[in-house]
């Protein structure tokens, strides 16, 4: 492990957290909260403190980023991100244990959107912003960020953007990795402007609007009222439906659109499969939960809204879900398993990820009936590499392994199963919600802080797509060379 | 699709259970149980018919037995054994609904061992004997015993034994399959008589040392009285914890001791994880449930009674674990999935299917952080062929697609998720009970027939190992060469 430029990295990204820490302390003048204010400044101080200390002042050769290195860098980042993100929440008491201030950030970052607050409408204007920009942060992540704007050099920077993009592979759109980290940010800011400007003209305030056009476009989820999304205008709820279901799209496709490589589009299967979940679920929910509300409208209006909510496991919702029918709830649970498209900021197992497996399936269903045939898979028109096949079910089974252990150890508080399942597939997907005790009305804050540590955990493995977290507890990858 | 030899196995199939039905009548004529006894006669004549039709009489080249027929064959025979042998239970009036019939004796078959009555000791002897007996049958299957006494030329009879074999692999111990066959249900028959001995000698009635030794032999899990085993005295709950944990081992290793060969036993890796896991759980449940149980000895007891029982999928019980530590449930699900090992009589994933996951898993992980070594992977000190761990990868996908989808389909009975999700587990893993609505002192009764249909295919498709059943929905399975 070369420690030198994990250093280095996980210091620039500390005092990129203090930069980005500036918009609340901004919010926080506009609205005159000036206590809160002088705790924003002072996180700043020592975000920039620490981050010089860590990435040192020296120059000199920085040595070879090689892929554990960059897993490294991802995950020591992204804990460190929490860390100090906790601190503005702790320092000013409006969450006044450590543990559950990191649990919220991580939530944030993670663009999960679980919550341990029981009133959020409390909070600050400044601390809301702040939690909430968590989520814009943590949507395309830190280093595709850092990676626009630093000049780094070596060709070996596309091993951060692996530890930290999700999905089977890293779609590579210019010949360099800085062009296509600044271009995802690009189409990442437009969709997120494009998304203010229509809340705004739907009715929102200007500060509903940012706050609530972070958690949609991240596809977090943290509301910014005690009811979620329920006391907003039916338009107001559709345009939130349509772009958390823009979010969960692989952004190749904006980019096709921006390079006017409009055929490209339809080769996408995965977004073909997840525009067809999400119609084959909104149909068949509406249908289910019809006898529960007044109208076929209404019906569709939630259904679409929460089915949305759930496969970019964003997490808002604008009903209390967890009074649906089993059939609707069974549902739920399989969207949130699924997730949205690789290659966008939604979380989960990723569409993409399904889809090979049951390609995979597939063909050793009918390897048994035709031994002699040998078929080759293809995904988006390309053959599917034997490793991606691999991988991904090793990913799979990794993904049930820490699934499994999770619910074991959060089971000590005593909690039921499907709370405690749910709450686990809550955060392993970056979504929020789940059911029972922790559905759409409750919030985490039941749990011990053990079990809150675990979930932290789980909420970071889903973000990063487990490896990099795991990367961290084996030996061999502290090792010198 | 070879027709001509799909009909005439299942002919012999039919044939055979007419011939297991006599253990029944037999039962029945020795406590004077004539009114049934009538009935099992009928059943029997109706066996022999439909067996003879089948069949056909006249002699003649019968085809080659490629793996789709093996496959068919396996799945239509269970089918149809699961229909005839429910004949006695309907015609009696003992079960009136005959979906009902044919669960009971699905789970009988599937060594499952879900009931849908609430009071068994209302039960006829005969009626009691032959539930049990299909426990036994079902347990070593009867494709093997086919194989043990039909005169069937060609080496593909492999294709049968394949088919229906629990495990990854089929081991073949001796040159010829009839001999291999012979073989293991000598030692099936062996075990059952050494279980039946120790059972009477602990002052169990001849009756009960017969019924319960299948069962416990063929890890099924009906129990003749209401409370299951909770009302035996702690040595005979002891001996069935034993017996269990006997007939949960790979029966290589009994081979082995049989040709005395001892070194070899210490090499089954699988046998080895498999007593470790049980160890490792007694160990926790028994300090988790302490608080419940008056002492050490009483709590060690239900715990190791129940780990056996639950991780060979038996499914009896000594005490009602619905009311058990949320962890210990937990840890119960957890060892519901695993389930016993490859070439036993039990179900579930299979240990070593279970380990190779786990090593697949461990080699992606370290491939990641040393992407230049290349390792291969052992099992038993044999290399893992890549297609063994392709097929194992493909059958954890399926069986959580299958998993899914029942929990889906069976949701719409409104019962909750734990509720339903341990069904499914409890079927599909051939286990019995499941928590909540199915836990130990409850039944499977609560469910309609639209979801008792689902949880028989389960039970088949959980013991045939999933493939064989889905083949039979492939239309490419059924077309001519």
């Amino acid at each position: 492990m070369n420690l030198r430029i994990v250093r280095y990295i996980t210091g620039w990204v500390i005092i990129f957290e203090g930069a980005f820490l500036l918009f609340p302390l901004i919010t926080g003048l506009c609205y005159g909260e000036y206590e809160i204010c002088r705790i924003f400044a002072l996180v700043i101080g020592m975000c920039l403190l620490v981050g010089l200390l860590l990435k040192g002042i020296k120059k000199g050769e920085l040595g070879e980023l090689y892929i554990r290195e960059g897993f490294a860098c991802v995950s020591l980042s992204w804990i460190a991100l929490a860390i100090f993100g906790a601190l503005p929440f702790f320092l000013s008491g409006e969450i006044p244990a450590f543990t559950d201030a990191v649990f919220e950030v991580t939530s944030g970052l993670t663009t999960t959107g679980a919550s341990i607050m029981a009133d959020v409408e409390s909070m600050s204007k400044a601390s809301m912003f702040w939690r909430c920009f968590t989520h814009w942060i943590g949507g395309m992540g830190v280093f595709v960020f850092i990676m626009a704007i630093l000049p780094m050099a070596g060709a070996r920077n596309i091993n951060l953007m692996k530890a930290e993009s999700p999905g089977p592979s890293v779609s590579k759109f210019m010949p360099k990795m800085k062009d296509t980290a600044m271009l995802l940010y690009l189409i990442y800011i437009v969709i997120t402007i494009v998304c203010i400007a229509s809340y705004k003209l739907s009715g929102m305030t200007i500060y509903e609007s940012f706050t609530l056009a972070f958690g949609t476009v991240g596809t977090g989820g943290f509301g910014i009222y005690n009811d979620s999304m329920a006391s907003f205008t039916p338009l107001q709820q559709n345009l939130m439906t349509f772009f958390m279901i823009i979010s969960g799209i692989n952004y190749s496709v904006y980019f096709c659109i921006l390079t006017g490589n409009l055929k490209e589009i339809f080769s996408f299967e995965e977004v073909r499969y997840y525009l067809l979940m999400i119609a084959v679920s909104v149909g068949l929910i509406t249908w289910n939960i019809l006898p529960l509300y007044r109208s076929i409208g209404v019906s569709l209006r939630h259904s679409a809204f929460q089915v949305a909510s759930i496969i970019t496991t964003s997490g808002f919702s604008t009903t209390d879900f967890n009074g649906w029918p089993e059939f609707s709830k069974g549902l739920v649970v399989l969207l949130m398993v699924v997730g949205a498209c690789a290659g966008s900021t939604g979380g989960g197992l990723k569409v993409s990820r399904v889809l090979i497996l049951m390609k995979g399936v597939g063909k050793e269903i009918r390897s048994i009936i035709h031994p002699q045939h040998v078929r080759k898979l293809y995904l988006d028109r390309e053959p599917l590499s034997d490793e991606i096949l691999r991988t991904t079910n090793a990913y799979a089974a990794i993904y049930a392994i820490i699934l499994i252990f999770s619910v074991m150890l959060i089971a000590f508080d005593g909690f039921d199963l499907t709370t405690n399942l749910t709450a686990v597939l809550a955060t392993l997907n970056n979504i929020g919600p789940g059911l029972n005790l922790v559905g759409p009305t409750q919030n985490f804050g039941i749990y011990s802080t053990f079990s809150k540590c675990v979930l932290i955990v789980d909420m970071l493995a889903g973000r990063l797509e487990l490896f990099p977290i795991l990367i961290l507890f084996l030996p061999s990858c502290w090792r010198k060379y």
